[in-house]
């Protein structure tokens, strides 16, 4: 049998059982009018938002697909590529549409099957994430799969070797439409949903002392669809993005190598694989009564480790079936991406998670007040940086040897690219356990604004820190396999252009020496662009978060009966404040993405652009983890004075550490994760204008 | 005439020059008995703190020089190198302790000469930093001068390349002394420094509401003795410390490139040159009694431009007559590295000065409380490392094919070097308008606590304001000079690896290629670095501060009568527990930063020694100046509201806006400029450890 057959089946077996696992959700009972009411009012704003941003979104795919369509016509460009640019940018919308349209209507049934029993909620919460992961790892394979198939078709004259060659260079440019949706959701997700929680805080909390997830606050609404818009269509865009991206270039890479279609079937059936062992681990997620946050957190986790222990097991086989005992080394690969996405996630788990000692002694910084609570927790994410470099570096020096990298440099870098599969190829599960966290968090301020009784919130609110620590180690995940994804990508360029020349008999040197000037500028220019990304994403916030913030003062002043509970707010006007406000914000950062790579490429040539790859992905590696960390940390720092250390909620350190959760918002929730959007966006588009940059340059 | 001897004859004339100033300044008045004895507190707490510092300094160089003798043994390193080590770290330590002493003598003159007239204090301010330049730029060339003699002579049996070739290769390996010297000065007194500033604010400002600078405050006088310690020795040491790195390492380009004795004359007669432009420079600061911030300022610039338009038109006959009219091209480096300093230096002004529009827009964010502009300062400092890139990009680009890199690798990397020589020739007077700034700061501060009328301290206030702004240019030119010598620096460790390979016949294949993974992962590694690096010296800062805060806290509750004037604060006990803190603080950065380099080549060999470079210094280059820029606009923002925007002093966004500002002295006074030590130590201990790592390296 042809295993490549089981990609379109994975991805057959991932939707019908994410279409199975909505239905569930979908049946369960929203609760009383006042919680569907809320609910409505969330789930609209989130349409309302996607809606619009697709809009946005349509004048940009219209501008590129013409650009392409031109470069087409120019032989710039493979001629599939503008389509397939649409179908990526498609899917990847999709899948984004279907987790919030389902998270949007998980969270009021999530508070309603908390008043049953801690198991019920946990198991609608996390079955609606469940259906993002498995939409987004369907979609994606079932984009692979289409085009794979049509275009064995197309190329079926060609001989096999040859054909798989050129099925790979074309799919490899296929990434961009995915990572430029991605760009979308992520920093306009991003910067919405920080906009909206800074400005609820800032009025809501501190001036006019009313509690989080109050209805009087006008920006409330605003504040949970951002959770929604953010945190599970942007991300979930951004792991679509890390998922076809590591399998296109693998593959590319596994042509290089000279494996031909055998070494194409490994990642595109390790994705399947990791599709199955992902439903199989969903079914041991479930609790007990025990609200006990480590409880709670192996409960998620067994699901994961299972499945992980699944595809560990299964691709032993699968190596060995497909590339031949002779090559069961590459194991090793998948074995060093598995747990280094696992190793990340604990790391992540240690320094952000108040049961450890770095959050502990940051809470305990809050006690000479915001000034060092802030310098502790940069410092702690600056800190954090050093073991997660480590466990990327020995990954890909283990796959890149363990492949046989030391004498054949193909093979390694094709193992490489395997590692990035193996972390990802969990991906159905671990988004699962992410994309659960707005939900419970949702659900927590559903039960807070329609009153549920206390023991609901306990269990609410047990859901919701968790979600907390799966949103921190998520992040730590997603940048992980940004990471390696885009390192993958550098070398499938490297290959890219390298046959480019060859095949079009261009007269350029390629040299990647570091200390060859272009190279070397091109580090110190990628090594910025994170900097100035996060730059630019974070100043949207702040000036998003100010319109909010003279939004909410506005509507406290001028609606009568506003602050004694008897009229409502308008929430629409804020959720419309902070859609304006997302799309506009995105448009810098979105050129700058898209413009930096061609400039780079049109001034220093390939290998300026090398360069620039390379010095992006490590410091946006770096960088990212520490926002994510300093971030995540302030959070729970936040949480654990509220919890009653330090003299708890309401004194002098709870209001320092409330600084800190303020600074660490857009660090962990705009800026950090856009980052991993803008490393692999840049690589995809440098291997998209390839054949450009390498007719066109200066030097 | 050999032309080499102008480099002793101009460090003779920087000597000299520097004690007939010094002489200038010592015959000027103290002022009041008041004066004299607060004057003699700081003078007696910063030769306290040196003495400390160079007891700790001496076991640390006695072990390294016992390792260095056994690896001469061994014939791992060059014989000269344990003795040289020495050398450059004595005069290092040298340069440091007659800076800090002229710099502590001047403090009461600079107060007592503005009871005359503002150019008077301006004189002896300004004589006083440039005592402390000339001194720097005069023992560097002492020292360099004496070893080349030296070495002329020791292998004066050998043929003229042959020696130039030893000599070179020998003094390559000499800055690690001058490096280890300023890793102490600069991160020891960095964290002195913060340690009695931060604690100062932190219970007299904040706790007790007196003023800054109130002679209450039994860390005052620690606070003004750090400004010495870290801002004067510290800036000193780094900066001779790039001074000699970037002729040492420019000479041995030289050699690489063929260019025999001709190109070694060049970078070390251009720094002669710049010696006697910046006495010449030096002449023309002078002010009139505008107390305008433009007007003072354009008065030191002056002096400074002055000094760079000779280096400028004197060096084209220098090249030429030395290098010949064909190699004129390497006239075209010079110039972009004057030029790169200078656009650097204009660039941090126009971000971190409030006559601009970044710091004035920072402070307005102080309208919605700290956490707003934390983010803004962060977003701000991250913003402002995209010019820079681009401005050291295009100056490397320009000096290498300038040089005539395009069909020379070695002319090109040669011209690289120069443009770090040409950047630092203006380092006499450079060091001079920075060494200024903490005299007027401390001049301030005596005025202040000595009861001068209000019209002396308003011309002390006019001097501190413009010492902040050369302050932040300074610390601009201090991290692009780390950054060009670091470069430099990493080129000539690949010609000294190649030699050791070709010359001791080992089986090993340098290969720089940034997809090698040694090299990928050394990248991920040294980017790392500068995060690890930043998050140990604040946290050290931290710990002293915390330190401080409980002995300010214990004085004021024990003595009695201290709050109403009557009984004086034990200042020595707070100057003592800052001298601790920073060198027990000190261990754990300095053991990373030597051991670092050397773990991360017996792992992963030369290559990934060569990525590690790289990568420590972009990551490095662009987080020192993202630090060094948010902490200098956010001292200024809080400058700016005192000045009367946004409610002034005493309103809520002036307390946002210190609770920046607090933020920003670790950033900006130590973990940013500690940074630029960083870079080029690990370079250093990578070249020496150079014979040792090709012989012994796991990959």
């Amino acid at each position: 049998m042809d295993l490549i057959l089981l990609a379109p089946l994975g991805s057959i077996a991932a939707l019908v059982f994410a279409f199975i696992l909505s239905r569930q959700v979908l049946a369960a009972s929203e609760g009383t009018d006042k919680m569907k009411e809320i609910a409505s009012y969330v789930r609209r704003g989130a349409n309302a938002y996607l809606k619009r941003q697709y809009k946005g979104v349509a004048i940009f795919f219209t501008i590129l697909f013409a650009i392409l369509i031109i470069l087409a016509f120019l032989k710039f460009v493979n001629p599939f590529v503008p389509f397939a640019f649409l179908t990526g940018g498609f899917f990847s919308g999709l899948s984004g549409f279907i987790g919030m349209t389902i998270a949007t209507s998980a969270n009021s049934r999530t508070a309603h099957a908390c008043t049953k029993s801690l198991n019920s909620g946990l198991r609608v919460a996390f079955s609606s994430g469940a259906v993002m992961g498995m939409v987004v790892v369907g979609l994606g394979l079932l984009d692979l799969s289409v085009w794979y198939y049509l275009l064995q078709w197309f190329y079926k004259a060609l001989p096999e070797s040859e054909r798989i060659a050129q099925i790979t260079s074309a799919m490899l440019t296929f990434g961009m439409g995915a990572s430029s949706m991605a760009l979308f959701a992520r920093v306009g997700g991003g910067i919405f949903t920080k906009a909206a929680d800074v400005g609820a805080d800032l009025v809501g909390k501190i001036e006019a002392g009313i509690p989080e997830d109050d209805p009087r606050n006008p920006a409330v609404i605003a504040d949970n669809v951002g959770d929604n818009v953010g945190d599970v269509a942007g991300m979930g865009a951004d792991l679509y993005e890390s998922y076809v991206g590591s399998i296109v270039s693998t593959s590319a890479l596994a042509v290089a190598a000279g494996l031909g279609v055998q070494g194409v079937t490994v990642p595109l059936v390790m994705a399947a694989v990791g599709v199955l062992a992902s439903i199989i681990g969903s079914f041991f997620v479930k609790s007990n009564e025990n609200t006990d946050q480590r409880t709670l957190l192996a409960a998620l986790r067994r699901g994961v480790n299972i499945s992980a222990g699944l595809i560990a097991v299964v691709s032993f086989f699968l190596i060995r079936a497909v590339l031949g005992p002779q090559n069961i080394r590459m194991y090793g690969a998948v074995l060093s991406g598995l747990l280094a996405g696992i190793l990340i996630g604990l790391i992540t788990e240690y320094f952000t998670s108040d049961t450890y000692k770095p959050t502990q002694n940051l809470s305990g910084s809050a006690n000479t007040g915001p000034a060092t609570i802030i310098i502790s927790g940069i410092s702690l994410g600056m800190l954090s940086t050093a073991l997660p470099v480590i466990v990327v570096g020995a990954s890909v020096l283990l796959s890149y040897f363990m492949a046989g990298g030391a004498t054949d440099v193909g093979m390694g870098l094709f193992g490489v690219g395997i590692s990035a599969v193996g972390m990802l190829s969990t991906l159905g599960i671990t988004l699962a356990t992410d994309a659960y966290g707005p939900v419970a968090d949702n659900a927590g301020g559903i039960a807070e604004m329609s009153g549920l009784p206390k023991e609901v919130r306990e269990r609410t609110d047990a859901l919701d820190s968790l979600g907390n620590t799966t949103a921190a180690t998520g992040k730590g995940f997603a940048i992980g396999s940004a990471a390696l994804t885009a390192l993958a990508l550098i070398a499938a360029y490297w290959d890219e252009i390298q046959t480019k020349i060859t095949n079009g008999g261009i007269d350029y040197i390629l040299d990647a020496n570091i200390l060859n000037p272009p190279v070397l500028i091109g580090l110190f220019i990628g090594g910025m662009l994170p900097f100035l990304f996060s730059a630019l994403t974070m100043d949207a916030v702040g000036r998003a978060a100010q319109s909010i913030v003279m939004e909410v003062r506005r509507q406290f002043k001028e609606i009568k009966g506003l602050m004694e509970g008897k009229a409502t707010p308008d929430y629409e006007k804020c959720i419309d404040i902070c859609t304006r406000g997302a799309q506009k914000e995105m448009i810098v950062p979105a050129i700058v993405a898209i413009v930096a790579p061609l400039a780079v490429g049109l001034v220093l040539g390939a290998n300026g652009v090398i360069g620039m790859l390379a010095g992006a992905s490590v410091s946006g590696f770096i960088l990212a983890i520490m926002m994510a960390n300093s971030g995540g940390a302030w959070d729970n720092a936040k949480k654990y004075i509220e919890g009653g250390a330090h003299g708890g909620k309401g004194s002098d350190p709870h209001k320092a550490a409330v600084v800190g959760d303020t600074v660490g918002d857009p660090f962990k929730d705009t800026s950090g994760p856009s980052i991993n959007i803008l490393i692999k966006l840049i690589s995809m588009v440098s291997i998209v204008f390839a054949g450009l940059i390498v007719k066109f340059h200066i030097l």
